[in-house]
């Protein structure tokens, strides 16, 4: 059996990343993804379950105390995080579990995994860029501004990711994906045991 | 542009990575080829330029007094050697360049090149390896014996190669080569530039 993988997805608000991952999950259904618990309020069309577990604040200091996360931070109030239990679970089967996370988050998981596969979606330029956050056409200028800032930062920190597919047309960005995870279920690291199983039979 | 690439293949005889490496690089055409310098004579089917160019000991040895070669050996009194420019040319170039090489030439190679690509390829059982030596049919018994042991001695190297291929399947083993250089020109190393592309036009 190979060794699994902790598949670390992020990118800009803009880069197309959710939908990006919804079409590689399709295409590669063995690929498991890793739910996030969080505490905030759900919004209108998500589904407990689905993205996000929705949780008491109490059950999440209850997850805290309990080791029970891989990580988690908060934001203006809300608790977010990875519980650990599906993660460990998927690795020790030989699996691969992809987890949505933003920069600072992929930087603590590097730290925590030792054998994580991170993948930065980005968007073709930054005119491609204003125009989609632009594009929902209900938002303040002050408030593409700023998103286009926080954008930029994380674009930034994109050199810290063992890869980076640009996303200018969506199905070379998926193909550019499942190609990733593709090749990396080849690496010597994952398939070592093939070594020892062909000489073994000397 | 790319960072380019240098793309090392070995395999022990009877792992068919010439077939294999023939239908890499008639599918994929942009990748080069390192055609090996050597001073042994020609055999019969050989053609001069397309694997080896067969030169004389003399300008052997006037390559390897100006640094011409980036690695060479001498195998029963024959030099085998790697001409520098082109693998210099089209890694400059942002392109890939494939050099076949035995398992101690990798090595070399990996402390010479910083940024190289290696992928072993492996038969998928030691009875299959076998039979495809014994397969020849004009071999002694001792013959396959020596080469089974000069094989598997090469298999135990392959934890140091970044990539294992199975060649089980000839056309699932081409494919997965492919995925694999595919995979690599979306590296993080290779395509550093994009960062700073997206992000100068702020």
């Amino acid at each position: 059996m190979s060794k699994g993988r902790l598949v670390i997805i992020s990118g800009p608000s803009g880069s197309g990343k959710d939908t990006i991952l919804k079409k590689v999950l399709k295409s590669l259904p063995e690929l498991k993804f890793s739910i996030s618990s969080v505490t905030r309020p759900m919004r209108e069309g998500e589904v407990e379950g689905e993205k996000y577990n929705f949780v008491s604040r109490e059950y999440f200091e209850h997850m805290i105390k309990n080791d029970m996360l891989l990580e988690y931070n908060n934001y203006i109030g809300n608790y977010y995080g990875t519980p650990k239990a599906p993660v460990e679970e998927v690795i020790e089967n030989g699996g691969e579990i992809v987890l949505e996370i933003d920069v600072n988050g992929q930087q603590n998981i590097k730290r925590l995994v030792d054998s994580s596969l991170s993948i930065f979606i980005m968007p073709p330029s930054v005119e491609v860029l204003r125009a989609r956050l632009a594009g929902r056409g209900t938002d303040s200028e002050e408030v593409i501004e700023k998103r286009m800032t926080s954008a930029l930062k994380e674009i930034e920190c994109a050199k810290n990711y063992d890869y980076i597919v640009v996303n200018d047309d969506l199905d070379s960005a998926v193909e550019d994906f499942i190609t990733i995870i593709k090749a990396d279920r080849l690496n010597t690291e994952r398939q070592n045991k093939i070594i020892d199983e062909v000489l073994e039979k000397c």
